[in-house]
Parts: C-alpha cells; sequence; structure tokens
C-alpha cells in the first residue's frame, strides 16, 4: 500500500494523522468509538470540482435543451430562460443549489428512478470538463479521495453531504469515493412508489434543502449522531462545521479554500463569510497551493 | 456462543439458514454481495410487542395527560380526546400511526431534541408493560431478535423500519435489537437547527409517513438499495414486503402472524389484507403459535 494521504503537502498530512490518532488511540483523552466516528464532506467544491459550473448543473442543461420544444415558457422563465441562453455568465449567476435543484426537479419528474439513473450514468460517460477534457469523475481531489480512504480504513464512517441532489450523487458516490449509496445524505425530491416496485420522481422537493442549517438537520435525520469530522468550502458548509466543532470532545473541521488558478480555480464567491470565521473559530483552512501536492489524481 | 435461531422451532430455523446460506455462499446462483445484503424490519407488533397500545402510544398518554390544563381545547378533539378519556377501547379505534404521531408531534413541539430523548429514556425507566408488569424493552421478541444477530454476523446491514416515530424507536434500538441509530427508518418531525448546535422539534410531519407505501419510498431515501430481506406483520407493511419480493434474485419476505393468544396476543385485526395476500404471495408466514419457542426473552 502507498503511504497514506500522499498527495497531501507533508505538515497538512501530519495535522490529520495526529487527529486520527487521537480518536482511534482507547488511552488518548480524545478517544472516540469506532460506532461513533463520524465523518461527513460536501462535495461542490470539497470533494470534487464545482467551477465553471455546477456538475450538475452541467447534467441538467442538456435535458432543459431536450425538453424545450415542449415547453415554449422556458424561455421566458428563471431558470430556464438562463439555460437555454447558453450564457455562462448568467448560468453562473443561479442561486445554487435551489436553481439546480428545481431544473432536475422540472425536468425530471415523472419518470422512474431508473430512468433518472441511466440518464446520471450516461452523462457521465459522455461529458467531458469544458477545461481539462477529462471525464467530471476524473475530476475528484485526490488528497481528500485519499482523505476519506484513510478515514475509513480507521473505522470511520463518511458520508457525503451534499447541497446537490442526492440521486445523482449515488449514482457515482461509490466509484468515485468509495462512499457507498446508503452513505450519502443530499437534497432530493419526493418519489412515488408504484405496485410494480418501482419509483415514480416528482417535481416535489423534500425540505428541508441540504444547504446551510439544512446540513446539520439532515445528518441529524439520516445518521442521527453529530459527526467528529466535517470537510466544506462555502458558505453552505458554516452550519455543518459549527454543529461539528460545538461538540463536547475532540472535533476537526475543515474549510477548503481555492487558492490555485493555476492548477484549479481561485475563488472566494460563495464562501466570503466562511473563510472570515475561519479566522476565529477552531476549523483548519485548506489551501488547495500549499496543501495539496496534486490536485486530481493521474 | 448459543446455537443461532435458538428459539426458533427447528423447522423455521432451518428455513432461515437455508436462506442465508444461499445468500452467503459465493458458488450458489443466489450468491449476495456483503454489501446488497440489507434487510428492513418492521417494529411494532413485528420485532417487539404492540398490544394493547402502541408502545408510543402508551409514552405519550403521559404527556398529553400533563399538558391538558394548557389545552383546554383538548377534551374537544381528537385525538387528544380518546386519550384523556382514558377509555382503552377509544385509544385502541385510534387512526394508526397518524394520530400517535399527531400526538408526538403537537406534544413535544418546542422542545430540543435532547429534552425528547430524555422523556422516552425516563418512559421506558418507569414505564411497564399492564399485563405482564415488566419494561417494555423486555417485551421484544426473542426469536426476531436472534434473527437480526444473526443477519448481523453473515454480513447484514439491519434496518429498523417502523411507522412509529424515527426518535422514539433510535433512543433503544441499539439496545433492544443491536441496530444503531443510523439503521433506523421512520416517521420523524421536521426540526429547526439553532446556532448552538441544538435542534428545536416542530409540529410539522416530514413527507411520506412510514408506512404502507412510504416504507419503500423511505427504504429507498435512506438506503438507496432494495432489501433483500424484510419482516413484517401488517397491512402497513405489504408494500415493503413487495418490493422486496419483486427483486430480480433471491429474496425473503416474512409476514408475522399473532396468532398466540396464550403467550402473546391473538389477532389479525388491521393484517387482515396481508394475510389474505400471504396465500398467492412468495412470502413466509411466521406463525408465533408454532415457530416461536419462546416469546420473550428470560
Amino acid at each position: 500500500m502507498s503511504t497514506p494521504l500522499a498527495s497531501w503537502h507533508p505538515q497538512a498530512a501530519q495535522r490529520l494523522q495526529q487527529f486520527v490518532s487521537a480518536v482511534t488511540d482507547p488511552s488518548h483523552s480524545a478517544y472516540v468509538e469506532p460506532s461513533d466516528r463520524i465523518a461527513t464532506f460536501d462535495n461542490d467544491g470539497t470533494l470534487w470540482c464545482e467551477k465553471p459550473l455546477y456538475i450538475q448543473l452541467a447534467f441538467v442543461v442538456e435535458r432543459v435543451k431536450a425538453l424545450a420544444a415542449e415547453h415554449p415558457q422556458w424561455p421566458h422563465e428563471e431558470p430556464f430562460s438562463a439555460v437555454l441562453s447558453g450564457d455562462l455568465k448568467r448560468l453562473q449567476q443561479l442561486r445554487m443549489p435551489e436553481d439546480v435543484l428545481t431544473l432536475v426537479a422540472a425536468t425530471h419528474a415523472g419518470m422512474t428512478q431508473a430512468e433518472f439513473q441511466a440518464d446520471v450514468v450516461t452523462f457521465f460517460d459522455h461529458a467531458r470538463h469544458p477545461r481539462w477534457q477529462r471525464p467530471y469523475t476524473a475530476l475528484v481531489y485526490q488528497p481528500m479521495v485519499e482523505l476519506v480512504q484513510f478515514l475509513q480504513q480507521h473505522q470511520f464512517t463518511v458520508y457525503l453531504c451534499s447541497a446537490g441532489g442526492l440521486d445523482f450523487m449515488r449514482v457515482i458516490s461509490a466509484r468515485a469515493y468509495g462512499i457507498p449509496p446508503e452513505h450519502v445524505v443530499g437534497s432530493s425530491i419526493q418519489k412515488k412508489y408504484r405496485p410494480d416496485g418501482t419509483f415514480e420522481r416528482t417535481a416535489e422537493l423534500v425540505k428541508p434543502i441540504n444547504d446551510q442549517a439544512g446540513k446539520p438537520v439532515l445528518i441529524e435525520r439520516h445518521i442521527g449522531k453529530r459527526p467528529i469530522l466535517a470537510g466544506g468550502n462555502s458558505d453552505g458548509d458554516i452550519a455543518m462545521l459549527d454543529y461539528v466543532t460545538q461538540r463536547s470532545g475532540a472535533s476537526l473541521a475543515l474549510l477548503l479554500h481555492h487558492d490555485d488558478a493555476e492548477r484549479e480555480y481561485a475563488y472566494d464567491a460563495g464562501a466570503e463569510a466562511a473563510l472570515t470565521l475561519a479566522k476565529e473559530r477552531p476549523w483548519q483552512v485548506v489551501s488547495m497551493r500549499s496543501d495539496f501536492l496534486t490536485i486530481f489524481p493521474e
């Protein structure tokens, strides 16, 4: 086996290892039982690239275009109008995650769950990122994938906790991160069970959306335990990071900072409040430029 | 270690063992990978006693009485009026699980989640079943507890899938069945996350209620995989049992029949449709009188 956390700068790797050593050492005051070693990671911008567009938005753009002929009102109605304009600026100004969830709900309602999953599979098979021309599943952050594996090797149960769609993520979470479907927490839509054993997707969102204060709410609903480690990258993750570091006992909150324009993207937009709070909170800011030796898998 | 399934009649135990042997034998055509060995069990009447009242109804009765002085309209309003009457017949005629969920939602709204859990702990510490004068956690079905353990020993992930309250069950699921909080699927209420890291309970139910067609819907939402084994005892479990046996590949659906008036209770009420369907469905009916050597733990 290769060195764990090999894609992290040694100093950053050491900080992570120290935390894991402490919580897994029965003689250490910070020890945590395996059943309580829960870690939750935001997905977009934390485990994989979210620029120039959320990957789920790239997915739904194709479907909006395909269905546009049947919906003559869409060119006059947001967020459909922005999608049909093909204008990257307008797409980037959509409200996230609300607008992408609205788009997915509207464009996939009436489909069965199996049809939706097949659509997602096709997307990942064919779509390529505009800058690197790689499949989107090859744009996961290698250091974060190593961290997920490192935690799992130390009897952590690692959950995805994404504002994006539960069903979208579940199609690739095992392949991309080694996180099985039952460990994905995300925004989702109501489904109807049909007597033939299939599920029909509706356009109604399950409340709450898994963003901001919704993250701890859905973590509590899904897991029923407070995580001891969480990772995020945006203002949508503030509540989740606070929830973790407010526990009594050891905790680790990681805030990924996108500060590497050369190898990925440099942006604080959408993370301004989190980056400001990080100065007074017991969170560790991870600099992608300094702490990541590599960004993407080979 | 004692014999697995020791509290089952040997023939019934053998049928269960044959299924588990087949799905765990890599050379068998029915083999199922450990990651897909999902089992879901209804709770009330399937894993523990639900007579004369749902245990969660017994729990909420105390609280309705305690709060009645603050709610002068309750004596004129169902389901509160039935509870305050103290009339067992009227209590037994409440619509389940809707009415108990309404009662819990109404009587615990505004509490924090921690306060609610403390209330549940107190209930289980002090309440006794009217017939046996035992704590309710001692009224689990010993053969079913053995089955849960037997499955877990064979790398099944076992979930509770109860129409009753998620938060009520989670307090005792690990102690009663060895099922951890994250493997409980149930009906629940919306909560608000507070900046101090606590959750405030509201009176709004999460949709759908985890009953009838809601069971496959919440299994799909929570787990994202179709179980290969399920157990139930009432009409509310029909959709879950169908969902399991409609999968391609091996499956096992158990329908518990309450036919033992002497050692427990004998009733078909609420299970009429399930018992009729069982004659044409590939389900196994478990007779509590014939298949259970013992009912409750010593």
